[in-house]
């Protein structure tokens, strides 16, 4: 028998990812969000949920652009603080010692120290509630080659993301390969 | 200088969840999806991505209503062969050992064995290409007493979920606590 905990953002786990934007001045911003995932294949898109009350929400609709910049563990204190300061009153990327990049191909900067970034034009929006929900085309992914296996495909332990807990409040690691997916529910099949 | 790899749904990491909808007979299905996340922290609700051609596709659209089962690392197979197989002509609940259960808030089932699950109403649809984006308002959670704390809150540890990496094509374990969330960035406020 399941206890009802009632209606809460509480499914787990969520990843850490930061995004770009510029603002009507065109000046860099970066925020973190964990409401956010890939929701298309083909073309590639990504979902990314923002208040409306942030700085970042603004440069999106002005740009109908913006970068997700997978953030290593290396770099989870700067990626909790561009969660915490706001663009409007703080350079972010001066206190936590981030470097924006212009995007040749959106409107939008990247983080040169981010070693696997998603480029993308907005493409839907939908206004939930407390967020909007921002899908961005992905139109290129760059990465550090330190990322990159030998194949040129980027590998999850390589890039060493981490996850958000809503409900633990806490950050937790990636930890390690325990399957190949699309095989080891084979043993169902018959 | 970062190398471009391309327009490829590669970012990561990325939830492994399992889908539980009714067909048109009322019969039970599910199916695994990783293209999913929260969006929205008020009203609560979750983007859950789905092709077109899938067997689950069509009973989200008719009933409105859905599940989403968290997964652990223990049933990782069960959860694995329910993103190969179709409930069109596979009772994966049978092959895998799954029991459903009616949900009395939506019209969807859930999975018994599943330690945490929301039971969601459709609120959005977007059509972004191969895949059909559907946005759930989460109107209840329910979890084993097992993976609550003595708050009554979920924590992830308990849960156990597990990671996919679309870039590698491998599962992933969810990893030790690494820091507090909108804490450990504090160094960087003056």
């Amino acid at each position: 028998m399941k206890k009802s905990i009632g209606a809460k953002p509480l499914l787990c786990p969520s990843p850490v990812w930061v995004i770009g934007t510029y603002d009507a001045e065109g000046k860099p911003n970066i925020m973190t969000a964990s409401w956010a995932g890939t929701c298309c294949s083909s073309p590639p898109c990504v979902a990314v949920s923002l208040r409306s009350a942030t700085y970042s929400h603004a440069g999106i609709q002005l740009n109908q652009a913006f970068t997700v910049n997978v953030m290593p563990r290396s770099m989870m204190a700067e990626s909790d603080f561009c969660g915490i300061a706001s663009g409007r009153d703080t350079n972010k990327w001066e206190k936590a010692g981030l470097t924006p990049v212009r995007s040749e191909l959106v409107n939008a900067p990247y983080i040169a120290e981010a070693p696997f970034v998603a480029e993308c034009v907005l493409k839907h929006t939908a206004e939930l509630g407390l967020h909007t929900m921002f899908v961005g085309e992905i139109v290129d992914l760059k990465a550090d080659a330190t990322v990159l296996n030998d194949k040129g495909k980027p590998e999850m332990k390589k890039i060493d993301p981490f996850l958000f807990s809503m409900g633990d409040m806490q950050y937790f690691a990636v930890g390690e390969v325990i399957a190949k997916a699309f095989e080891v529910g084979k043993i169902f099949c018959d």
